[in-house]
């Protein structure tokens, strides 16, 4: 039962003229007088559908005539050309086998639907034309991500997603556990035993490979991990998500500046490639999710991004004739607002660098004036932060200095921290959100719709 | 602070000859005596290492020569061809900057280590040769099975971790929670009130993305899953760990010869791209970790799959002339010692099909005998069952019919069951387990060595 594929028609026409194919798929949508009908179908390989011609020489014509959207056929017939039709070609249809016919019952009939609609049907959501677009590209930026690291001979690395190391702050972490919860054993003292768990401690499921990177970088060099990553915040927000995928590279022997250019350079190189590989994809998102998404696109490709001091952000901050809802604050943080505002203000990529000390993390290089940290967050027009990374520390006696001022528990992280006693050295590496990149390259302004299946508050289903 | 990589010095030897470079690495060894001496040099972007010759007029020459195993250290040098040595070529420093220097308290020093010794420092670990070999094998599988699927128009989806469906026994699931194990909320029956945590529900780390994934299958035609999956079981061998990466693909219109047709392709995709890509690491394993490795992946490339119903199976392990630990059974499981008396009885890879139905899961297409379901496993020579598949039971009444024999919860999987409804089609899929891709791959016996962090019971450190 070899099928055809109509992403293979698209790709070699001229090769299919009058040839006899056979595909399965879907019916988008039919309409036929008495004589003939048209069949708007979809094998799911391609954005772009075939259309059926299909005639009363069929034996199930009047079947045919009155299948409903969402039912699946298998289709024999033959290639024709049509260079003057807006599709290039059409199948003149010789059978039509219905496999599986739908009724009024099926939820995704022939009318624009809501995608909040969408969301509460997050199985079928993907075929419509919205998440056939958003999928695509998402499944294509992967693969991107994947062949500029290794085409850069970084090497891919799978850190643990369950830990009991600590490193965004446990308290955002979702803890894990094989004990019966309406049957916990207890301890001496009364309190949960979790000794008795499988693992024979409390242990999560992490917020981020960075630390477990370090260790792989400072023996393979450069390597990244790409995987998912879990935060229990609680807000419902359009950018939150409590399981959402990060990409992290770290890069042995490299310094903030450097970083930037691998940052850069990173951006590019998936925005081409999605550029060139989702040409359908990104012309129905230009049309009807984000005006101007090609434009857009394009003009990255083209930009040198901006490097620029978070004190000289502020500065240029303060003297905006803005009304704030935040304030900018010399030393503080840079708000939704103000991200927004820099990326105009430049009109392109802006990357902020040397961030106060005191509100970034304990593994951040101390700069010279012991005021800044060596780290750097990307901000994109639009789509604001979408990468955070920073040079680390690498001297022993001064990560233990920050960590014991921030209150940072040194027992989970021994073993990192004695990185920087063998064989210790300059080192950076960034985190990159995928969703948010995912939804940079759509224009999609809703977390919910760039993941399959989304977990936020209240929301697991499926 | 632009650095040659020792990578590219082996791709491109000519080209840098009598060149100038300088690279950050850390020291193997050194050997040294009052005039000059030579220090084993790797940066961790290759496997191969460089040897860098020094002498006395180097200003540091005293300590250059003292330096110990895993140190620090940025040279400056030229490269000089040596095409009568073993290397190719070696760096004449012109300048050693000691950047750490490490000392006796390293934990690796210049001798052969215990892989039980290295498991406990996990996190130096991928320093020494072995694992460079299966780290570095393990990233380039990854990113063929990636090519494989890209290549052939797959799209790859992220199924969720976080998931209230189950697929596989939830029994079998971590619980995941965000409440405080000493302060539990309770309902009025005095059982711990779920509905407070985040999702509003019991929740859990899933097993398998195959549920998911095949709702985006009869959207997209061909998917794959990549990610990481748990397992509760409390079991220490060499073969499981709790946590683990799958590959999952399921196919559209595809039935179990043509599943089998794709597994075989991937499988020598696979192995062909490692062969070419880490040509280093594979000579090594062959050397050192399993005799005859190269020999038996080549072989594979050239095999033409057995495909063999599970009834023949246990017809021949009936005839054989063995003294079973577990006797085989007409309806029974294949046990791992008929494994691989069956792979060296093919002297091959051998597909085991068509299973009794009461041994496999509900979700497999029931065969016309009522009797056994178009399940297949893959047994390779060496590593027993590397992938487990089946067409899907298509027939939403046939279904149905299963999960009641069979005592399946109906209720969180709705959805799935629906889509034998809504535009149902011939669909299947199988799922490898990535860490026994890697040791069929590298040779390695022990799963614990194939994973950067391993997690079994009692084992979560990191």
């Amino acid at each position: 039962m070899k099928r055809d594929e109509i992403k293979d028609l698209y790709a070699n026409a001229k090769e299919y003229e009058n040839k006899e194919v056979c595909i399965g798929g879907w019916v988008k949508s039919v309409r036929a007088n008495k004589e003939f009908g048209f069949i708007d179908f979809t094998d799911g390989t391609c954005f772009k559908t075939l259309q059926i011609v299909f005639n009363k020489n069929l034996s199930n014509f009047e079947e045919v005539s009155k299948i409903n959207t969402g039912s699946t056929i298998i289709c024999s017939g033959k290639i024709v050309l049509t260079p003057l039709n807006k599709q290039p070609f059409e199948m003149v249809a010789t059978n039509i086998d219905i496999f599986c016919a739908t009724d009024s019952e099926y939820p995704l009939q022939k009318k624009r639907h809501s995608v909040e609609f969408l969301r509460e049907i997050a199985y079928l959501r993907p075929r419509t034309n919205l998440f056939q677009a958003v999928f695509r590209v998402r499944s294509c930026a992967a693969m991107a991500i994947h062949m500029y690291f290794q085409e850069n001979n970084y090497v891919y690395v799978n850190t643990p997603l369950i830990t009991t190391t600590d490193c965004e702050g446990s308290d955002q972490m979702f803890k894990i556990t094989t004990l019966n919860f309406n049957n916990l054993p207890k301890d001496k003292n009364g309190n949960v035993d979790m000794s008795k768990d499988l693992f024979g401690k409390q242990s999560f499921i992490t917020g981020s490979g960075q630390l477990h990177g370090e260790a792989f970088a400072l023996a393979f060099n450069k390597i990244y991990t790409f995987g998912p990553t879990f935060r229990t915040e609680n807000s419902n927000t359009k950018t939150h998500a409590n399981e959402f995928w990060m990409i992290e590279p770290e890069i042995a022997f490299c310094d903030l500046e450097q970083l930037m250019d691998i940052e850069e350079e990173m951006l590019k190189y998936i925005v081409k490639y999605v550029i060139d590989k989702c040409p359908y994809e990104l012309e129905f998102l230009d049309n009807f999710v984000q005006k101007g998404l090609l434009e857009k696109l394009n003009k990255l490709l083209s930009s040198k991004f901006v490097r620029i001091d978070h004190s000289d952000v502020i500065d240029i901050l303060k003297k905006a004739d803005v009304k704030w809802e935040f304030e900018p604050q010399e030393g503080g943080d840079i708000a939704k607002e103000h991200e927004k505002y820099i990326t105009e203000y430049f009109n392109g990529p802006v990357f902020i660098k040397n961030w106060p000390k005191d509100i970034k993390a304990y593994y951040m290089k101390l700069n010279d004036d012991d005021r800044t940290v060596a780290a750097v967050d990307l901000e994109v027009p639009g789509a604001g932060e979408l990468m955070g990374g920073s040079q680390r520390e690498e001297n022993y006696d001064k990560i233990i200095k920050r960590c014991d001022e921030m209150g940072v528990d040194k027992n989970t992280i021994d073993w990192y921290l004695n990185l920087r006693k063998f064989g210790s050295c300059v080192h950076s590496g960034f985190g990159m959100g995928f969703e948010r990149l995912v939804m940079y390259l759509t224009g999609v302004e809703n977390i919910r719709d760039v993941i399959p299946f989304p977990r936020t508050p209240q929301n697991c289903d499926y």
